[in-house]
Parts: C-alpha cells; sequence; structure tokens
C-alpha cells in the first residue's frame, strides 16, 4: 500500500550532513524504492549541498503539498520559504534557527495530514538550545508537537536486521537500575507492541525483553532486578496477551541466529540498546519514534559537522529513514 | 614460528559439547591450521563422541607428550588414563570428576611445560562445585595452579574482527560503577599490553577504553565516572607509554570502520564486552586468559547439554581456540 500523502523532510542543521543526503537520497529514490517526500525549506541550502556533492537534484518549488506526486519525479519538492546559507562544517545562529523553523513547519504538516510522515534530519541540541529550543532532542519536539508526553514517546532502533528499544537513554548508568520499574515496562511495550502492529503490519508483534544483569542476573546470583521487576513485568505482559519472551541473557541475544526470533528487543539502557544496532549497522540505523500519533523517522547518526560538504557522509541511514518512513505511512493506509 | 611443545586440551564435562568439538577440531586439523594437540585423557569418551557425530578419528594412546607430533598425523593423541562413560546430555557424577581430572592434568602440563598452552573444554560450574571444584571458574583454577590471583588473571573475548575486555564480569550491574576505579583499569590495561605484546606479537598494542556511561558521559552531563575515574586512567596509562585511547562511547566503538583502529577494547562490564563479540561472531568467539605464565584459551560457550551427542554443535570456537593457542605459543617461542 502507498501513503495517501507524501513525507515530510526537515533538513537538520544546514552547517551538517543532512543537506547533502536529502539530495542524495533524492537522486536514488527509484533504486531505493522510496515514496514521494519534500523538503521543508531550505532551497538555497539544498541546491548548495547538492552541488558541493556533485549530484544532479533540480529543486522544484511548491506552494502546496498537493503538488509533490508529480513534481518528485522531476526534482527535490521543496515547500515553504524558509532558508539559510550554506556553510557546511560552520554552524552559526542564521542556520540553527533555520533548523528550527523546518522542524517546526514538518512537524505541523505532519500532525494536520498534509505530510504522511515525517524523516527528521540531524540537529546539534546544545547548538539548537541557545536559539530557544527547549526540549532535550527532536523526539521530544515532535512529541510536543502532537500532544504526546516525553515518557510515552519511545524510541526504536533499526538496523537492517534488528530493532531494539532502550528503556532508558541518556542516563548515567548508576542510575539505571533504580529507574527500570515493572510500570515503565508495561507502559513501554504495550506502546512498542501496539505500534509494531499499527505501523510495521506485524500482527501480535514477539518481543524479546532482556535482563540487566549479566546472564540476566542468574536467578538474583548476580543482581535481582531480573528476577525481582522485570520477569512479573513480562508474565503482567504475558497475561495481557501479548507475545512477550525474557528475562533474555543480553549478550547472546543479538547473535545472527537468535535476531529472527523476535521482532523487537526491549533492552534496559543506552549501550545495551545501541551497540548491537551499531556494531552491525553502523550506517544505516534508524531512529523511530513510536507512539506519536503521526510517523516520525530519523537518521541515527548526528550533524557530523567535521565531514560536512566533502562528499563523503554516507547516505544510508537517511535512505532507510526514508523508506522506512514511507513502509509505515503504508501500513497505515491498508488498515483505513 | 611453531610452538616448542603440543596443545593441551582438557575434555571438558563429558555429557557436553566438549568431546565431539575436540574430535571434530582434529578431523580439520590441516584445513584450520591447527598445531599439534592431545587430549588430557577420555579415551573412551571421545571415541563414543566421535561416533556419534559420524566421525572417523583415529584414537592414538600416548604415554610421552615427546610422542603428540608423530602421532597427530595418525589420529588424536590421547595422554593419561583418566576417562568416562559416555552419556551426552546426562551429566552426572562420574562425568565431573572426570572434567576436573582432565582439567588438572592439562594444567599441571602447560605449568611444567610439557605442554606449550592449555585449550580448555566447556564445564557446568555449578555441577562441578558438587563434586570439590571451588574455584568460580576454570581461569581462576588456572590461575591456582600458575599460583597467580585471580584478579590478575584477566578474561579477553576474541572473536574474528575484534578483541575485547571485560574489567568486571560477574557482577551486578548496579554495583559496577563502584567497582571501576582507577586502580583497576591501570592493573589490568598493564597486563593486556604486556600479553598483546608477548603473545599476540603486537609491538605497542593500540588499547581502546570505553565509557561506562551514554556517550561516554559527555564531561559529565550523563554520569561522572567517564571524565573522573576512566580519563585520568587513561592518562596515567599514556603516561607510561602505553598507546592507549578512551574513554570511547561504547556504542560506537565496534562498528566496523571502528574495529581497525584499535587491537583490543576495555569495556567496563559484562554486556558491554560480551553484546559485540557475540553480535558479531556467535560461533567463533575465544575466551583467553592473560597474565598467566602459561597460555591458555578457551571456546567461549557453554556446555550445552541440550544439544550434545546430536552432531549440530558448532566446532568454530573450539578450532578457533585451538588456532588460536598455536599462534600465541608460536609467539612466545618466536621470542625464546
Amino acid at each position: 500500500m502507498v501513503p495517501t500523502a507524501p513525507l515530510a523532510i526537515s533538513i537538520g542543521d544546514p552547517a551538517g550532513v543532512g543537506p547533502e543526503l536529502i539530495a542524495q537520497a533524492w537522486c536514488q529514490r527509484e533504486a531505493a524504492g522510496l515514496a514521494p517526500f519534500f523538503a521543508s525549506g531550505g532551497a538555497t541550502v539544498l541546491a548548495a549541498a547538492a552541488k558541493s556533492r556533485g549530484l544532479s537534484m533540480p529543486l522544484v518549488t511548491i506552494t502546496d503539498a498537493a503538488e509533490v506526486m508529480e513534481a518528485f519525479r522531476h526534482g527535490l519538492p521543496v515547500l515553504g520559504e524558509h532558508d539559510a546559507e550554506y556553510h557546511p562544517g560552520e554552524p552559526d545562529t542564521q542556520g540553527a534557527l533555520f533548523a528550527i523553523a523546518s522542524l517546526t513547519h514538518a512537524a505541523r504538516w505532519a500532525v494536520d495530514g498534509t505530510a504522511a510522515a515525517i524523516v527528521t534530519g540531524p540537529i546539534a541540541k546544545s547548538h539548537l538550545a541557545r536559539q530557544g529550543f527547549t526540549q532535550p532532542g527532536q523526539t521530544e519536539f515532535v512529541a510536543d508537537a502532537c500532544g504526546i508526553a516525553h515518557h510515552d514517546a519511545v524510541m526504536m532502533l533499526a538496523g537492517q536486521s534488528l530493532r531494539t528499544v532502550p528503556l532508558t537513554v541518556h542516563a548515567a548508568l548508576a542510575d539505571v537500575p533504580r529507574l527500570i520499574t515493572q510500570d515503565l515496562i508495561i507502559r513501554r511495550v504495550r506502546i512498542v507492541a501496539a505500534s509494531l502492529e499499527r505501523d510495521f503490519g506485524l500482527e501480535s508483534p514477539r518481543i524479546a525483553i532482556t535482563g540487566l544483569n549479566p546472564h540476566a542476573g542468574e536467578d538474583g546470583r548476580m543482581g535481582t532486578e531480573d528476577r525481582d521487576v522485570i520477569a512479573p513485568a513480562i508474565a503482567a505482559l504475558r497475561a495481557e496477551g501479548l507475545t512477550v519472551s525474557g528475562p533474555h541473557p543480553a549478550d547472546a541475544l543479538f547473535a545472527a541466529h537468535e535476531r529472527g526470533k523476535y521482532d523487537v528487543a526491549i533492552c534496559m539502557y543506552h549501550d545495551q540498546a545501541l551497540i548491537p544496532i551499531k556494531t552491525l549497522d553502523f550506517d544505516q540505523g534508524v531512529n523511530v519514534t513510536l507512539g506519536l500519533p503521526i510517523i516520525r523517522t530519523s537518521p541515527d547518526h548526528g550533524t557530523a559537522f567535521g565531514i560536512a560538504g566533502r562528499g563523503t557522509a554516507s547516505a544510508g541511514a537517511t535512505i532507510a529513514a526514508i523508506r522506512m518512513a514511507g513502509a509505515c505511512a503504508g501500513h497505515r493506509a491498508a488498515r483505513l
């Protein structure tokens, strides 16, 4: 099923690799099977970024998203006049303000249905914070735009053969054990299960939950959280009819012969979820936000200011993020 | 350089996959380029395990390790009369006692120079403990046999493209932050550096050290240990002339394009070190003990009682462990 509307892409920081990777993705749109997408502003930035990468990418300025389907064949459609100059590797105030505007418009279009999904380009949070960007990151920004509480916007990382969800993200490791509660596990897993059904077309998704401790604690011999917190939460979720297994020893769960046994791995902390994704698919990782009324994906990398404009940044994750947004939008359309 | 003596192999629990994998390794000795090795006892077990796997493997009973070089061409040399019956998947007291005897003899031969290295087959610790095996595992048993303190016997995991060392192993995650001290890091890294030079032929090995917290703490914003404990330890090690980098964000350190930049990654806890190894090389992982006067390697898997005797267990890790023991012994011989 094809999406019912085009995908909106926010450019991210114009001094980062975002603009050139969007241009690269448009050039590979047919080979990569990408659904039609349009850029949220940035005509000047995108044209310059495409040129710096040696890409032949016409821009098509549009005034209505309805024009995207036709325009996309001939060039990258750009909606909105927000723009900046292109200074790769040199982030500045104008660029930060543009990144915020590009994200703000794209999120609004996703919320009002103009776009079937939003794909967000990379920003530098500390840099944008100085320009009034008050959220910890784009995930929270998009959650706010949807009226969803931050703790119910669930980050999922997706590689080519693996999806993981970190239950805690930017927490110190010493704080993780007390942050992992039965309530947290149950609430997040319900969101993940519902999102995988709705947006990924998985009926009764198979959800594997890791242990916190080595070997999932070996029945309390190396930490009690696996036995006393995680296992009861799993039992409660199974009682609700969800297909949940664990707690699994995390070291073995991501091996090739295990990855096919579940649709998503729920992990206890940042590195437990991110190490396997980045070890396997460093240049292909997609960050998906579950639990929102809209679809939102993002390449799982930063602005990479250091290599912006040099033509060496991999477009793999951007292409994967656009492809996934289109696939999710297609699944939603199929359910209408 | 070839080893100056053959490698001794302990059989592990005779009800596990150890015996059949040793037989498989002997059958692949030429294709895999394995140095001559001999079994520590277990003639009955090995013959039956080879037969159950459909392997044609003659046994050659020897009375002196000097016979191995000649005997190895014709069959698997077996030294020692300790033995058991073969009941795959059904561990029993006799088997546990045999596993202890096989290990004890093999370690002694390595210590007295009869063997150039010891490769240990998998045991079930809880099972052997009931028969008087008082050490937490084989690593500690071998350390005791060498007169080395347990905390100076350093576990390294080696896959095909990655080596990692967990600074803490079977500790609850909540205990890890306080267990990571500057002294621990400095002491272990010195051992790792010296061992990689001596046994792996790496002059000035490149040692990458992970952070404890997400993004290595981002200068204290997500945990202070990276900044206050790990970074000063790295500075001290560099001041000693060692080639040490970090603290590195652990999630990105194991990506394909990063793995070639260091010879070993020093990790803060079990899953941080084990997830990348098992995600990449589940069936090929080798456990090496550094810091001992002898060379000791082991396949990085357990007894797998559930599949023993069925012929399906992968010999990859056993073959890799034997190959690595031979290579290390060769490096030592070259330094004589």
